[in-house]
This record gives structure tokens, sequence and C-alpha cells, in this order.
């Protein structure tokens, strides 16, 4: 059947999904949630989409087209398609056979993946898989098997065939905690390849990519990341910009309405992405503590179990450490402030907690590929300022540039102790939501700059924390907040 | 924040959706699946909505409002409304916790199907909540909650009280069986009350509303029909029409993708409704066998089991009936022929396993009652014509013709039998796809005749089925299909 093209002009977010009025779905054969198969006149390919009926809107014989499937298609209002009906990928049995706590076959996982990664679920059927895994668990086999299948469907970097890749990974949680733009410069000098991929922020103040982009471009392709390493032995890029582990993105949108972090599934998205990015030697960082993803030890040492099993099945050498996340790393928050923190220490300055963190860490990863002497290279490495050449290498190969200059906001506001007393606490989450409310990550400069730790005495009048922002009205927004979301808790 | 309404002019079919421009979305602070609060300038009450966020279509200062919101807020394009934002439901939680494996309480359920009913879930949350009941199951206890959680977010007709008020109920699954156009005149015209409120097809060829549709009008008020019942001490009215269960029809949305039935969403779904309807006395059948719900007797008395301790716990008086759901009952397929059967049993005559099932379910449902001689009763009412008589008064009331008369179609096509032998089995889900494939229920003289049954005899050209339609373009489509479709299996 022939339709002609609408565009709804909106977009999904992900899935493929056409409208049709009741009356063409009718004639087709269609009900809600059938599938259809759209193509272009003369063309030998097209997609299958998830249908929408609607009453209002399309009109007989029109097709509305989302914007996912007007570009995989290359076609624009007003054309005309090719439709007929479709058969409902066979991953939906697999979907359905996990939510009634059936284990998954290796090539079950590897459907289910293909077609999360070509668009073909429903929302409403991805989340089906989700409660699945959440509901019932994923066993360690499985949870290998979902990570083979991420890597299998998404790009993957190349090296050389039997060389030692080094990565690092934190899961996350901490405001600051900007060890990643530290350690690697160190052991990339150190004569290591340590390619690292990155996220942006979702709903914290900063991501990874986000304060490194302050200093260099961080979307780069395949081929350009491969060059960079092979010229710096490192790269700090976006993931997001490589498709590194595509069928995680999708699956994180279904899971932030409920806060589901299916514990097999959290390990597969992080053990996939080291993978595509050819690692060998893994290390992980753990943060734990009130306000972080993990509140108690118990937890963070279940988890840690769970990577060094997973990992010994995808022979990776690992080491995972479980570190203090019960206040924010390092004295900046949102991406400027935290650049600034991480040249600070790579000058052989900078907030000591980060400085602290990051020469465990970097050290570490040393002793993981069983380099000797391990933390004095790492020192010498940082105070000889070899590990600040190799960040402005990366940059320049990355297309940043020579001369670090990191830029400041317009507005700022020192919030002052208005008693003497010692901190004894930092909420993590208010802090961060203050640094969101200020304008980060969009906002380069914005965000809280910490004038205290825990343990620290303070003066009536001391400054407790800086907010930076670039308008004054984002101020006054953060300002407005302060009283219902102070951070700091000093008696 | 002032935002201008933009049309989408599309539908969601169900939850409250507003479109932001991720600008605007930022600086209301607000992130993908959060919520917003949007009411009209000087109105006292607005909604919650979920989100999407563009980049396209929705400029920055609009919000793309689908027809739901529209509808609840009185507004229309170009309007002016105060956005801001909003706490995500407190059911949420709960539907965490179900997933969880948690037992849910009474306030529970209660949230949760109250924010069903008014929209304020997402289809992403209330696929959660399908999951979580379909992967942990629901308790007996659980199943009373989310029954009374239905009711009492819904309509309710009322009648007497301490009345006998007598239903019905058939889980469906077998083509023709419409037994109810025959129950409910021969009981009601013995003195009992037996309101009934039937569904429409979903992806079947008709429901028991579509086929009484032929006869009169369904879609009645809830006022309007307790009017009918005082009248003739029946009904036979789409339940969709009075919103007896609302909460129910947005469920089985989500659980049609991966057509999933939590048997304790399936139990309160259908006592939801036999209780909003006033029901004392409940009679349920449960047709079992080869391509219905249900493949064997085990699961048959299974749920069986399940619906007798509900309604115990729910105050019913029951009986449940296993019955034979192997192949079709009655001859016709489609609106207009199943109430051809209807009407010919009614008259005396008529399918022959159609009068013996109508005749043994309205025995049963005598008993319940404590009547005596039921069987004789139901043959008196039967034989006398008093049962054709009520039947012409619930017409009546309910706004149709006193004159029955059954529309035909235009075309017609006669499927022979290639060789001699006997029916050894008849596909369901075949006649019933063929049927639709002719155009039922939309088309309400469209459908199939069976001229055979299992057992019976057949002689090469003879007739097994006759196809009706009422476009040549449809009588071909279904032709094209026969040879894969084959539902008549005879050796």
């Amino acid at each position: 059947m022939k339709l002609k093209v609408k565009d709804v002009q909106l977009t999904t977010g992900g899935p493929l999904v056409a409208v049709l009025h009741e009356k063409t779905a009718k004639f087709l054969g269609i009900f809600p949630t059938d599938r259809i198969y759209i193509k272009r006149i003369h063309n030998k390919d097209g997609v299958n989409c998830v249908i929408d009926i609607t009453k209002k809107g399309i009109k007989e014989g029109e097709i509305g087209l989302f914007e996912e499937v007007l570009k995989k298609l290359k076609i624009s209002h007003g054309m005309q398609v090719e439709v007929k009906r479709a058969e409902h990928p066979a991953s939906i049995q697999a979907i359905k056979r996990k939510l009634e706590g059936e284990t998954l076959t290796e090539q079950e996982f590897n459907m289910i993946v293909r077609d999360i990664v070509n668009n073909e679920l429903s929302e409403t059927e991805l989340t089906y898989f989700v409660s699945g895994c959440y509901s019932h668990g994923l066993s360690i086999k499985e949870t290998v098997f979902l990570t083979n299948a991420i890597v299998n469907n998404g790009e993957r970097l190349h090296f050389r065939k039997g060389e030692i890749i080094l990565d690092k990974h934190s899961i996350g949680g901490v405001p600051g905690n900007r060890t990643t733009m530290i350690v690697i410069p160190i052991i990339a000098s150190l004569g290591y390849k340590i390619p690292k991929t990155s996220s942006r922020a979702i709903s914290s103040p900063s991501g990874t990519a986000d304060t490194f982009e302050t200093l260099a471009p961080v979307n780069l392709n395949k081929k350009k990341i491969e060059a960079v390493v092979k010229k710096t032995n490192a790269c700090i890029v976006w993931g997001g910009g490589v498709d590194l582990a595509s069928a995680d993105d999708k699956l994180i949108k279904v899971r932030h309405p409920l806060k589901i972090d299916p514990t097999g599934m959290l390990l597969a998205s992080i053990m996939a992405k080291k993978k595509a990015a050819g690692a060998t030697h893994v290390l992980i960082d753990i943060p734990w503590g009130k306000e972080t993803k993990l509140e108690t030890k118990k937890e963070a040492k279940k988890l840690k179990k769970g990577f060094l099993k997973i990992g010994k099945l995808l022979n990776f050498k690992m080491k995972v450490i479980l570190t203090d996340g019960s206040q924010p790393v390092g004295n900046g928050i949102g991406p400027a402030l935290e650049a600034a923190d991480v040249i600070s220490v790579l000058k052989g300055d900078g907030p000591n907690d980060l400085r602290e963190k990051a020469i465990f860490m970097a050290t570490e990863a040393l002793k993981l590929v069983g380099e000797k002497n391990p933390e004095e290279k790492v020192l010498a490495a940082l105070e000889s300022g070899k590990a600040y050449h190799k960040l402005q290498e990366i940059i320049i190969a990355q297309g940043g540039k020579k001369h670090i200059s990191i830029p400041k906001a317009k507005y700022f506001y020192n919030v002052l102790a208005v008693k003497t007393g010692i901190i004894e606490g930092i909420h993590n989450k208010r802090i961060s939501l203050l640094a969101t409310l200020a304008g980060a990550p969009e906002e380069k400069t914005a965000g809280i700059y910490l004038r205290v730790k825990i343990n620290n005495e303070v003066q009536k009048g001391d400054i407790l924390y800086t907010i930076y922002t670039n308008t004054k009205q984002n101020l006054d927004s953060v300002k407005r907040q302060l009283k219902e979301l102070d951070p700091i808790v000093y008696e």
C-alpha cells in the first residue's frame, strides 16, 4: 500500500515510530503496537516501525513519521512510501521469557540487543526487558552474554594484537572526582596505552566529557580517536560520539523514571564499554557512602565481587578499589571549575584530596600491569611535569589549543559561615543540584567552588563555597534555593 | 513560567504528555521523564504531565501538547499556559517496590490505580507496574486490593440494597460463542436482574458489544443503563461507555505487545467489572483447549481456583464452569452473523452447540440463586418465546427497533471441500483472522459462516464455510490468504 509521508516534526528519542489513521491501519490489518515495514518507492531496503493509531492529525492515506524514521529512510514530507504489515521481532519472545524468570541464551541476548540498536523495539518492550533483568536478576553467564552482545552490536576501537591497553572507570555519584583527567596523562606519559571514553552529565553538573570539553573537542569519530591514541598513547573523548555501546544509552533512558539499575545491566554496560575500547587491564573505582550510588560498604563489596567475576570471564586483568564517596573530591563542581582543579594538580599543586586519589589510582593501575616501584613513577611523572605535558599533547591531538586557558564565569557569590564550628558533612546531592541550577554543564563556567571539607574548622564569616553563574537570573535562582538546599553541615 | 501552546495534533492514547524544547526544559530544571504542572492562566487547577524533550518541532517558549492534555485543560493552539516543575507521583515508589518483589498495601494499589485513571503515569511506568505484577505475581490479598482500587476509581451501577444481581462472564478466546445474548434474556425473563456490560473486539472479529450493536445501541451512559435495567431487568451494553473499570483499559494497552496477562490482573479486571456492575451472583465460563487462552485443563483449573478464592473475599456467590473451547461455538463469526445465530436460537432453532451451551449456562446461573427445577425453567423460557420477547424489550429499551432485521453482506464466497473426509479440527485463530480480514467488526455484516463442526463428515464439493464481505477488495484479500490460513483440517 502506498502512503503519503507527513513529517510530524517530533522525535521519539529512539524507537522508530509511524502514525496511521485508524482506517488506514484497519485496512492494513494492523492493531495498536503492531509493526509495519516501510520503504521508499523503488528502493530495496526499508525499516520496521512500531505503530501508533490515531483519529486525528493524520489523514487516511497518510503516514505520520517521526524524525528517526525520516532520517533512516532519507525521506521527507510529501513523499510517497510503500507500507505493509510486518512481523513482531523474534526478540519479543525472548524478552517475555526473561520476564517469566527464564535464563536467556547468548543468541537471545544478541537478538534483543541487535533490535535495540536498530530501534526496532518500542519503549514498552524495552521496559519489559529492563523489568525482567531487574526482577529476576542476571546470572554471571547472562551478564557476560549481554556484555558481548552490546560489544558485538556497536563500534570497537582496534589496536595491535597482544598489546596492553589500560582503562579506568568510576561508577560515579560523587561531585567533582575528576581523577580521570589526571590518571590518564600520568599513565600515558609512562608509556602505556590508555584510551578513555567518558560520559556526559545526564542529571549531574558535569561528566568527564563535559569537563574535558573546556580544554579540547571530545566528540571524535573512531578513526580520529585511533589516530589520537596512536600519537599520544591516550585520549579523553565522549563515548556517545563513537557508539561503542549504543544499546546501553537506550536502556538507560527507560531505567531513568524509576531510577532502576539492575546490577547485571550496570556491569554489562561498563564492561562492554571497556571491551569495545580494546581494554585488557581495567581499574574500577567504586566510591561508596551516604548520598552516593552505594550507601553501604556491604553493597560496594557485593558490586566489587560481581565486577571481578565478570572481568575474569571476559579475560580482563582487573582491580576494583572501594573509595570514600562521602563528600565531593576536589573543590570545583561544574566543567571549567573541575578542569581548573585538574590543571592545578598536574602543575604540582591542587586540591589535596583530588591529588591523593589520582596518585592512588594511577599507582594501582601501574601495579595491574606489573610495573615495579609504581608510586615513585607516578610521583615522578607528576612532579617532573611529564604528566602535564602529556595532557597538553592529548589536548592538541584532539584539536584543542596548546595554551591552556580556562574561562571564568561572569558572576560569583560567596556563601559565608554564619557561626564558628567544625564541618561535619557535605551533601553530595545538594551540591550537585546547586551547581546544576547555576547552569552546569551547559554553561561551562557555572558551578560551585568548595572552600571547606569535612573536619575543617571554620570561623564565622569564612567562605564556605562560591557560586559561579553567567547570568544574573541563574545567580538569583541559586540564591533563592540556598535555604532549602543548604549543603554544608557544621556545628 | 509562561509558555505558548502548540497543538501537536496527535493523541498519546492515555498518558498526559507535553513536549518542551531542550532549552526550555533546561531552564525549568527538567530532565527527560520528569513531570511538569500545567495550568491555564487565571485558572486554579491544572494537571501534571510527563515530559518529552526535543530539539525540533517545538520552539523555545512553546509547549507542545497532545490531544489528552488540551482536552483536560480545555485549551487550544496559541493560548498561554503557566508551567512549573512537578514532583513524581508517589505511586512510582510503590511500583518500584512491586518490581522488587515486595507485597503492596491496599493504599498503594489505590494510589497506583488513581494515578492510572488520571493519566498521570507514563507508558513506561505503567509497563513497570504490569511487569512487577507479572514477574512476582499478585497474592490473593493483593488481587482483592487491586480489584477494589479499580472499582473505587471508576463508575458503579447502583441497585436496591440486598437485591440479587446476577452476572455472567466468559474469559473469551473462542470465536462465535455469543451465549451472553441468549442467557441474559432467559434469566431476565424469569424475574432476575442481570445487567451485562460487555467489551468490543480488540483484535478479534467481534465482541459481544459489537454483535449486540447490530440490534441496538450499546453505548449508554450510567443513568440510561440503570433505567433500562429497571424497566427490563437487564441490559447488554458496552462497558467502555460507562468507565466501570477505566484503569483496566489502560493496563490492557501495555499488556498487548508482549501478550502478557498476569493472572492477578486478569482476575482483578474481571471481578472489578462485576463488582462495579453491582453483581452479587457471578457465573464464570472458562473455555479451554488448543488455540484458546488456556491450552490445558490444568491451567483452566488453576484459574478457576483463583476466581473462587477472590470471589469469596469479595462476597460474591460464584460458580465457575470449564467448557470446551477447541472449536468455534455457533456458526457465525462476525457481528451480524453471530447476531443471526442468537436470534435463531431464541426463536427455538439455531446452531445446536450454541443452544446447548446457553441452556447449560442459564441453568447454572439459576442454580446459583437457588432456583428449583432450573433446566425446565430455562427450556420453558426459550420454548415459550418469553426469552425472545425479553430480548426485544431490551433492544427497544436501549433504543433499537422492535422489528429485528439483521443486515446481510454484499458479497459471499463459498469454500468447498476438495476431498471427502471427516473434520478433525478447526483453527480458532485462523477463523478469527479470516473474519477480521473480511472486515469484521467494523463491517458489521462481514465475517465467516461455518457449515461444519469437528467430527462432521464432508463429501468433496460440500461447503465448508462461507466468507461474507462488503467490498470486492476485502473478498479478494481474504481469498488470497486462504491457502496460508486454511482453518479446516479433514482427512
